[in-house]
């Protein structure tokens, strides 16, 4: 078969590969970005479904438009945008999707060509940068410290690649880093864009799951001319697998999305966004997600104390006021990848640091994931992976 | 914004964006090809929602893998695959996708470069089409027959283009044009693709939807080397609602549109995947098939009887023998562009032929469907649209 040229560029998912040890009996896992499974609101879920297929599904069984369910749509303009301080936002300014995941592809899909350059973090979310790879661009990571995106080097990159089709970021607490973008760089940044006229893909799938410091409003709140693209998501508020996401952007940018999400898969399922409208009606998604918040702190609380007690000295913990990971850096010398085949053995799982990194330059970092494993597997896989840490040091 | 140069070829979908029309009150649609939704097995599906939630609802609502839900696969691959004639097929032979539309977009996105050809039928899906064009290749029609794509004609393309990347064909009650491959060309058909070495993708929503004349083998079922990729769908059958469909193709493209699918949207919705699993298990699909059968073959002879009576002798309608279209071909000097402008006016709705032509070369069709409108709407919209089609003639 002759397959095209994109296909020597796309590589797999090290976190979706890992699935399969995730599923091994007897496996403590800190490596998928999981949400607590018993904190699902299973039972009020249920009724949503019972009330949707009694109340309206022949309609729900049906195809939908590419949009999306308009309800649904004018939710997330008037309460969920605004949660993240956006306003002025109207149902045309949304489109559901299947996933964040999808929006990341779209956005890559509507703006490059081979050899575009692509702004990001470094590290970066795996699955954009393997979404990206699709479109054959060449992704350039700008530095970060303990503030986020370093404004002064994506300065530098903006000045090097003036033609950069896209600066695509994740402000809250950062996939892998655990990093947020501070407030005042958050301004900075929406001013670099508009000056080298770059627009912003601002994916924000954690915004909600803050314990620490106080609220930042979302890079797009300061966004006066249409240059920034925001994703969010119920993945990590709700469920990810009833795959529904969204994308908030200008008016310009969402005709042409749908264009591309027509071609991508039609709609995205007419019963799951109309269950999902139900269940915000019967179900208080504020008081889910305090409830969540209040787990996923003190799992993140037990999981530094017990990092402080069983890891070396030398590994350092990035700061993190929020999110579902902390991001644990060793020595240089230490590759994290020997480390996650030893640490298989020993029933324990998290992933290394690398495949974050476009160029793999970095191997020595590990991502821990703190929300999905209860308190008890936390105690018991940071003394597992602690010994085989102190083993490297 | 400087957007992909994919984005001057990608085009808006006719029948998606006619969803709008159909939407207008009073409106008698033979547009979209949609299943009957009074015929829904909604109670059923309720009862199969309540048992996964009550079940299994928190392994329904987290991430899954990204090829689907093993149970899935294996009903597909023995019992589904097996109902086309298709035989051998393992779970890793199939792919979950979220409509056959995301199994049409990764095929493209598996094979197409720029400049890439693509051989299909004359006229073809707009959905397909559309979903190409997004990959910028040349898109070459070839002519069909009353038996379907002419393998003379298609062996002239592939001497013209010996390096074209693949084959589309939807071998049974074409969309749009009603047609079936018959059964000596289905072996030719793979004979050539062997010959020249060139894949095909056997799109077979509409499998099952035969009303008269015998079953027919899928085209896979005479594949011997992997070369056929075919795409099955539940949104026809059951829902589409839902978005669930599938790829059965060999291992190796398996894999790699895995690693396609990982990028575009993770994974196909968990807990619908369980939901479809289960309502298999509660519900007779089989007696289902057979009911949605009786009725639309009703409404296809119904339709066939009125437009005998309304239209005008010059209006050619193609033989089909099942699936859920007719079309009608007119006088060549006829355009069913103007037409359904007038025939939104008068409250009755078709999709016009030209938009099945990659070129918009052939402007004298209409496509008719019979599955989505009650006799009395079906009776009342061809009388209807046979007064403007007879204005015309």
């Amino acid at each position: 078969m002759r397959y095209a040229q994109r296909m020597d560029q796309v590589r797999s998912s090290f976190i979706r590969d890992n699935l399969k040890v995730i599923q091994i009996p007897g496996m403590i896992s800190f490596a998928g970005g999981m949400p607590a499974a018993e904190l699902f609101p299973v039972e009020a879920y249920r009724e949503a479904c019972n009330c949707v297929l009694s109340e309206h599904g022949r309609q729900a069984l049906q195809y939908d438009t590419t949009d999306g369910y308009r309800p649904l749509r004018q939710i997330i303009a008037s309460d969920l945008m605004r949660q993240a301080g956006v306003t002025g936002m109207s149902e045309d300014n949304i489109v559901i999707t299947t996933g964040s995941q999808q929006g990341i592809d779209c956005a890559g899909k509507l703006f490059l060509d081979p050899t575009d350059v692509v702004l990001c973090e470094k590290p970066s979310f795996i699955g954009a940068i393997n979404a990206f790879r699709v479109y054959q661009p060449q992704i350039v990571q700008v530095e970060m410290d303990d503030k986020g995106l370093r404004i002064d080097a994506l300065e530098e990159a903006l000045k090097t690649y003036p033609r950069a089709k896209f600066i695509y970021t994740i402000p809250d607490f950062q996939n892998p880093s655990g990093l947020s973008l501070d407030l005042e760089r958050r301004k900075q940044l929406v001013g670099l864009a508009e000056q080298y006229d770059v627009p912003i893909i601002e994916d924000s799938p954690y915004h909600r799951l803050r314990y620490t410091g106080p609220d930042l409003p979302a890079v797009k709140s300061f966004d006066t001319r249409g240059l920034v693209i925001y994703l969010g998501t119920f993945s990590k508020i709700f469920s990810p697998g009833i795959r529904l996401a969204w994308m908030c952007a200008s008016e310009e940018v969402i005709s042409k999305v749908i264009l591309l999400k027509q071609s991508a898969d039609l709609h995205t399922s007419s019963i799951a966004q109309r269950e999902l409208v139900k269940l915000m009606e019967i179900y208080s998604f504020e008081e889910h997600v305090q409830c969540i918040k209040q787990v996923y702190s003190a799992r993140k609380d037990l999981m530094l104390d017990r990092i402080a007690a069983e890891f070396p000295d030398c590994a350092r913990v990035s700061p993190v006021d929020g999110g579902l990971f902390l991001w644990v850096t060793l020595p240089a010398h230490v590759d994290t990848m020997d480390l996650y085949f030893q640490a298989i053995d020993e029933k324990v799982t998290f992933v290394p640091g690398s495949p974050f990194f476009v160029d793999d330059s970095e191997k020595n970092h590990m991502r821990l994931n703190f929300s999905s494993m209860q308190e008890e597997k936390i105690v018991e896989g940071m003394k597992r992976l602690g010994k085989l840490v102190r083993s490297v040091c």
